[in-house]
């Protein structure tokens, strides 16, 4: 599972000097095809809604082994986000595209990174790659 | 009128040694008893969606005469459900499972405590039966 | 365009000491009429959700030259409404309704006020009228 | 054991459009029938001496199987009677008459609330009664 | 009364790119022009001196039945005129050049903001119009 | 009533240097020979347990029109005998000894301060001469 | 030399609920005559202009034996009047006459009052007279 | 004299895998051999009461060449305890069972350390001695 | 032109431990005497008035092309002044007779430190010389 | 260039459940292989002292086309390595064995992180070949 | 193992006033004539380089059975000490000369204290020797 | 003797832009020229290790009369040389290339600048000799 959150839609076409020009569709291509060099295989969502980021988080447990998350602008802000992965069953890895720590004050901080396994921030779309790489890796570990 | 916010749903699954084993709807059926006993009756609500509980909340002067709410995560973050429960014209009583002062420091401060007549914290799924009496006593005063 | 935030629709009714009587649809024909005056028409939305608000931020740049907004609640801590408007291509007035230094001190603070062309703030619907007037400036200038 | 702190002996007549017109005897009286109804009695305490009621909670093991708890302004000040609830072998519940969070903000913090099961705050007299239900629900799940 | 701060007698030299080529002559004619549209008549005023700028608030009710006040760097740190303005007996509308939001952390504070009525902020010279059609409708409402 | 907190009972010996060398029976004594000239009458009264000052508080109203009160380090830090003067029926005047602003920081505070006329800071013994005559003067506006 | 601070020329008609209905006239009278009685004179002086404060600052060592200082809304913010005091050879009573402790939370600090001999805070114009007595004392003493 | 704050009489019950097992009396043996070593006498003293705390080490001077003090909590919340030391004519060595630095954030700080001529601070009873060799030493060094 | 702010004309009697014995007319005489052997001339302003400084400032590019700046204790408050050199086309160097980090935390800020080219504190009225000669190598290296 | 910092030295031996079983030179051999896989090659070095890695880091241009960074404890205290980074002129990617959201609040700041590519944090030793498989992408994309 | 940081290879010399006359090298000596007489050996080191304290750190546990440890001014700022003390597995106690409370406030804090048994400060030489002694103790208790 | 800290060996190469272009050796040409004219003679020292500045603030005392310091990044967090430098006999002035004030935040603070003489920053390799020129004036001063 690859969760995506609030404008991470626009990609390729937001800020391209901050994000880089890949969609969001060219990132899924990448990580299927990186996914199944290593066996595996991934679901891709994405969501404006910090409502609809809860349901599909507390669905997540059934649906998949692990999950890789960006959560665009409620990694910053969302409790509510933070109680879904509380809650939820398999490990995770924490991805952003730009690098945080060159961004605002108020993007240093994430709700989320103290329960994601790790992160992986600043490398735009390779950061998914990565992610994907490290997840599997810690499943294959805990199997 | 009872109100629950982010995550209740979950709830008997959810971190059990934090919230306890009953459901969301175990909770109702000892709630609707206990209204009963008091000779009142209630309507249940949960969601996931901070846009769907302001709704619910602008809502709920024409199908009730006073709530029990329970906002979950959104209770320390959301302005926009302390803006409508401004409007509201009905009390409330706020309710946690969980007693908040043992949780991280965020979660001591509620956005609407000051507007509720008063909360209980900190007896689980016993709270809301507090609450419940509460209330019915606070709008028995009232008339 | 002009984006309405959470407890917008109540306006009229919800304290009217602090935000007026005129209703949302008030303020709407007197846009309308004063946009006619000056040679221009708008689009009208609001909602409760701050996914649906940052759906509408999004589509704005393929139906607006320019926009008003009132974000309420999300005013204030919305980092997602702030990405999204990080991504428009379009200028936008903020306006509130009452004066934002005369309420409490996390009102004084606005997640999108340094991206806007700037505020108006306080002189209730006649505020939108003053928004426009200016946003119709801005918009001539730039040609 | 039902505690009281500073100034409470003044109920009644100490600010009642804050704290209500009942008596502390008035609330003695409530209680102990309560507690008669629920198969349970109560002893009651008052001081204004902090070092007495640090006295008091050190031989409360001895004298209750639990407490119910009202520190008045002790509540946001006393690491001493924290201290001694840290020694002290039984459970307790904390009660406000008036609602904290209604209060200044130094008012918010509780010294002791993270040691309690729970707290009620906010329903005057009869947040003593409620209590003293949750307290009874406490032992009887221990036992 | 239109009444100006310290540094306004500048614009039009004063980094234009900030404050835009407008004189504070060019504003008057324009805000002249306007107030005669709106069947009004307007004084102009502008000091360096924090004492002289007290001087003219306090003489402000013989001569006007409301303001328009730019204070300029004294917007943010001058009790003084504050205190002047809670003794002055007319309405008064705050406007400024630049948007305070986009300017350094201590310009976002005004310390005669929640005195005002309202605020028009980042239009440049079209600000202090917006400002005089604003002040006028406050008068004429309060009639 | 002159109310006298902690470590008063040292005046003359404790840090004369700080504190004058005069004791508080000569204050006493200078203090009732001001109210004769002034027609009223004193009681002096000196505690170093903030829960007999609480007591003499409570029972202030009925003793006395008005108060003089020197609550020593009680007065930087004691919330409940805050609560006492909330309820305290009668006017006091609040002294002390040493220029409160030449301490350390944490003595700038005062919690009573703000439910006292006023207040006399660093005349020494003086000071309580000072301040029967405000407190007398204020009584004599009051009837 | 009785130094008066900004807007304080205003006395009596500015908020008379919160400053009282004197002027600074009648003040004046009521101190000239209680010198009188104590066998000292006094010089008035009053302006709205920091840097005319400074000047009368600077020149009071010539012209008095002591100082009653009332820098109004300048006592919180001016560090050049601190720094003129700081060069001040005589000895000075600062005096407010609303109690500073029942205003906002920047108005209970001052920049002089731990230059000051003392005090006197809350009493209206009342506080002049008790100042004067202060003072004299104290320069008798230093005799 | 050595000097126990609050809840040190529950020593040996009270939480003893972070305060020990040797009660109050156990530790009184050890210091008075100790000190009969060394060729000094002690006397002890407990209070749960700040007041009494306050009483007892105004009257230190005349029973005292020195003391080892525990305040207990008061150590992080006693002004009256800092100035009743402020006053007292001997050195002292400040004691505490548990290490400070381990705990909570509130208990890093101690009111009465700048005045102590030293802290002994996280060896459980053992501390006493080493506080007591310390005064000695200190004591003979000033002879 | 070399700037000077409040009490800086009582230089030589002020405070002369912490400032020094000479007098402001001592420093011209020096500068003018560094100046003439450096082939340049120089003004010198003093003035106690905030307004008159930002006048002085508004007209420095007129009158210099470049100025020594020493603004006492405006330096540490004045926005005024800061936006007043924004708009002044000329460098500046800031000079402070005291060493500025010697002094009270208030102090170690400067509003005009990063407008200039540097800073130079604590020699006295050498540093006006050093100053003098930091500018024009400055000057000259422009050219 | 593969840069280690204090106490990494320790690695496989200082607390193994935080940082893993693998010692430096087991990370080195993998990082060696990964990267002749890669066809790279790279430099290992590690050191406890400050001044060394300040050293090593102003030679990392002459010897390296980008860098793998882990500055241990030093990534959150030494601005002198910041600076040494601020002129290296080559990339580099930061890397932590342990995720430092999970740590204490102090380690989760770096000095480094806003000049680094990006970080990667949370995945043990793998952590390290994903950095160098995102610094050789950064490496050839820049080619 | 006696550890000492930056700085004590100068104590006799440096501000005696504060640390006393005792040279290092005469602590040594008194510290081995007490642990000759307890039956145990020291080891002394004192270096200015933190990375050198680092390397003495990380090879402790092969050296000594417990640590006396002083670091000097990096007890307040080393995280890399810190760290190597978290990976050492012995036990060590923190002294200092001076009482650290009575010092500047960012001396109030060590990075280290929370790892040590305990500590002891503020009584120069002496305090090494009670330190052993601790240490001892704790030593013989553990076996 | 003059001090340079951390990175100042890559004077000339690193940000030019910011530091200028002068090599350290440069720099050092120009003091020695100028040290002569003035009579003196100088050494300098340059290193990139906190300890080994240390060892030659130590010894400074016995090579010098007095010192300029630049300690580059260590200016803002080394404790250590702070006390280094309280232990040195001789006087000291403080010089930055770069105006710190134009810098991030924490390069506005200096550990060391309370000790110094005076500071000189800004002028970049010129400050140098004008700390030169300051230094002897001091110490002629002083003989």
């Amino acid at each position: 599972m690859v969760l995506n959150g609030p404008n991470l839609n626009l990609l390729g076409t937001r800020e391209p000097a901050l994000y880089g020009s890949a969609t969001l569709a060219d990132i899924e291509v990448q990580v299927r095809e990186r996914a199944a060099a290593l066996g595996a295989s991934v679901t891709f969502a994405q969501s404006n809604h910090e409502g609809e980021l809860v349901d599909l988080v507390q669905g997540i447990g059934g649906n998949a082994e692990g999950a890789i998350v960006n959560l665009g602008a409620y990694t910053h802000t969302s409790l509510a986000l933070r109680d879904a992965f509380l809650a939820a069953p398999i490990p995770f890895v924490e991805v952003h595209l730009s690098n945080l720590f060159k961004r605002e004050a108020e993007r240093h901080h994430s709700v989320t990174a103290d329960l994601a396994v790790g992160m992986v921030t600043g490398f735009g779309a390779a950061g998914y790659l990565l992610a994907l790489e490290a997840l599997v890796g810690v499943l294959r570990a805990r199997r």
